[in-house]
């Protein structure tokens, strides 16, 4: 990294792993209180409404104005460029829906758990951005013969382990400049003007890769003859499968598969766990993956019913750190039935996440169900997740609690059930 | 309470206390994930830009239709009424720009904590509500004489400690059909239809009462001859200050006053404390009380430099349950020095926060700013929380700590400094 520790003693510390007994620290509840995942019913939507969109913050959200707002275009290029707001929207535009997913997604499932933002599975969400593409600018600036990356900069300021920055990261030219991987400068999301949380009034989008790539507060882009070292380059967002140690990592980049279900039946407020009646339960969600189109969703039941400890329940199925699949869609995993789900692909929207759906036919008792999603590559969601320091890109797959019983006999909690019309 | 548990076994347990040394739970991160609270840098806008609101679901978002919508209000009313949505826009509508905050607003900082959502300070938001008095309802159905409440009934389903219910809240008729009160049936947020989270497409809105009373997704109003007593009345929602037993209580109802500060300068992203540079930082902020007008907001400075255990500062403030008040705006406490902020009150909305302003000369080392609201019935803020077995109304003031230090020798992390330029 370019850049040494420069905020004040004891504002900042180090990364650390959380101890194997210890709870959600006060300071990672403050980042969940502030930043927030897509609520799991919220799947139900192809495009995800304003507001439900998971969003996650590092400093502050910044006080920008539309109305001056510049971005600059320099660096490795031949022609700089200052643009307002007027002179992007006067370029063609184009619209495309894309999931985004926070690589920290999945982190408080690990063990032991890295602290930091304490996401479980629901940092995601879909929307339609407007913009310009990001390969076009670059053609428009004209990038010099000796130019390996692009270098994006946000208007967010702030302090991380130490080190006081602007949130910055960069891309390799063959990805930014490539206009098959549809990369944008958007200004608009689901068309509207970008919401503050969401990059007011400009930021990039990656298609395909994790949120960490998609600066918002999009205010300068610096094309650069050398990979860019910066702290959310080669210190955050690198997968370091030591818990201590020098290790360099690897950059994080493409989203890995996931499935997620709607959650059936209904909740209990506290536990989350689902209740249904008994009979045939409509199952449904989203599967996507950055590496390419998924292939097959997979829907495991397993009836956990007078098991006191679930936790050995997910462990039989995958703990030795294989995938556990046995046979073809059909097999056995620790007691786990899997079938596969129908797909729906829209061609449209190859950057958005697939719909599925399955049937289930719920007996009475404790049910597990675990949703797992395959790419065109070959990737599969694990059944036991492999830990690294930073907790990120940890798809493993979701599993719903579901309590089966009859109905209830009676409506306890209606009004006036006692009160004779007024008439 | 009129109803019994319903839920099966395993899928709901009761209300507890977290243990003195409990971190937060896997439960309640679940919850923290799902609904969120106004990132509080956003209390810079007057009206909360949409999905900065704060959000608390009880059960899931329910997938309402618009279209086939009916709002019916029956039991002892003269003229039963069934209206769609075209039958309420049709009415005579008025806007009210509300502040809504949540019961369990500073829960998470209660000790010993109560095991719920665990908000710390940021269940908040203000937005402009659209719709029919519930007034004008109430008259055009025509109350019974012996009618004494009316009970709302939303459309989101779930368990909560047992019981099975909708959510259903009431509200005394004197309340409910004053039309001084400004409760609203209301059917647009900020000029636009309502979102899913916020109850798409209907919703009780009670100005000054915490946002239990808002019920959304309202598919029901049924005025009664007796006090409602369901779970969300009786159960929930109680301000019971011994840790066990069987006292019933008293109802939350009217908002608290509180006071909070947009936290200056630029955060830590981990710690989310803040680094100022020394000399005169500007402060704002919003207070709010549910009891009447914010007549006054005090700012506290301690300088806790060299201090390893900031929690002591805290309770030398006001451990011993009194207010900690000395003199009148400038007195010590615990090292604390007061100042009044300077209060700007817009008489065009008076269901909505108050912004305030003040300015604090910064100098090298480590600071805690306290903001503290007290409303024109004299309620002030407390300085040590009164506790509450359900984590009620904690309105205990927001502490923010600030590290000031020198500018930064240098920009470590700008891209391209080593790059010449292309041309």
């Amino acid at each position: 990294m370019d850049g040494s520790p420069s905020a004040p003693a004891g504002v900042s510390g180090p990364g650390r792993i959380a101890g194997p007994e210890e709870g959600i620290s006060a300071q990672e509840l403050a980042l969940a209180a502030r930043n927030h995942g897509l609520p799991l019913e919220a799947l139900r939507y192809d495009v995800t409404p304003p507001g439900l969109h998971y969003v996650l913050v590092h400093y502050d959200i910044p006080a920008t104005d539309p109305d001056g707002w510049r971005l600059t275009v320099g660096g490795r290029v031949l022609r700089p460029l200052a643009l307002d707001l007027d002179a992007l929207r006067a370029r063609p535009s184009v619209t495309r829906r894309v999931t985004l997913e926070c690589a920290g997604n999945g982190r408080a499932r690990l063990t032991p758990r890295p602290v930091s933002q304490p996401w479980l599975v629901e940092a995601v969400g879909t929307a339609e951005w407007t913009g310009v593409p990001l390969a076009a600018l670059l053609a428009e600036a004209g990038t010099a013969e000796d130019a390996v990356e692009a270098v994006f900069t946000g208007a967010d300021h702030g302090v991380e382990r130490g080190v006081e920055q602007d949130y910055r990261r960069s891309l390799p030219l063959p990805v930014a400049a490539d206009p098959a991987r549809d990369v944008l400068v958007a200004y608009a999301m689901n068309g509207a003007p970008l919401p503050p949380q969401h990059g007011s009034p400009l930021r990039l989008v990656v298609p395909g890769w994790y949120g960490m790539a998609h600066v918002k507060w999009l205010r300068d882009i610096t094309v650069t003859a050398t990979p860019y070292t910066g702290f959310q380059q080669s210190v955050a967002y690198r997968i370091r499968t030591a818990a201590e140690g020098d290790d360099p990592g690897e950059p994080v980049t493409l989203i890995a598969p996931r499935a997620l279900m709607i959650p059936p039946g209904f909740p209990d407020f506290m536990s989350r766990a689902r209740v249904v009646r008994p009979g045939v339960v409509p199952l449904a969600g989203r599967a996507w993956s950055g590496h390419g189109a998924v292939t097959r969703v997979e829907i495991g039941v397993t009836d956990v019913t007078g098991v006191t400890d679930v936790t050995d329940v997910t462990d039989a199925n995958g703990g030795d750190g294989g995938d556990g699949r046995e046979g073809d869609g059909g097999g056995d995993d620790g007691g786990t039935v899997w079938a596969d789900a129908v797909l729906d692909r829209d061609p449209a929207h190859p950057w958005a996440w697939s719909s599925w759906r399955a049937t289930w036919t719920a007996t009475p008792g404790h049910h597990r169900l675990t949703a797992r999603a395959t790419d065109a590559e070959g990737h599969v969601q694990p059944l036991a997740a492999p830990w690294n320091r930073g907790g990120f890109a940890n798809n493993l797959v979701q599993r719903v609690d579901v309590f089966c019983a009859p109905e209830a006999p009676e409506a306890p909690e209606a009004p006036g059930a006692r009160e004779a019309p007024a008439s």
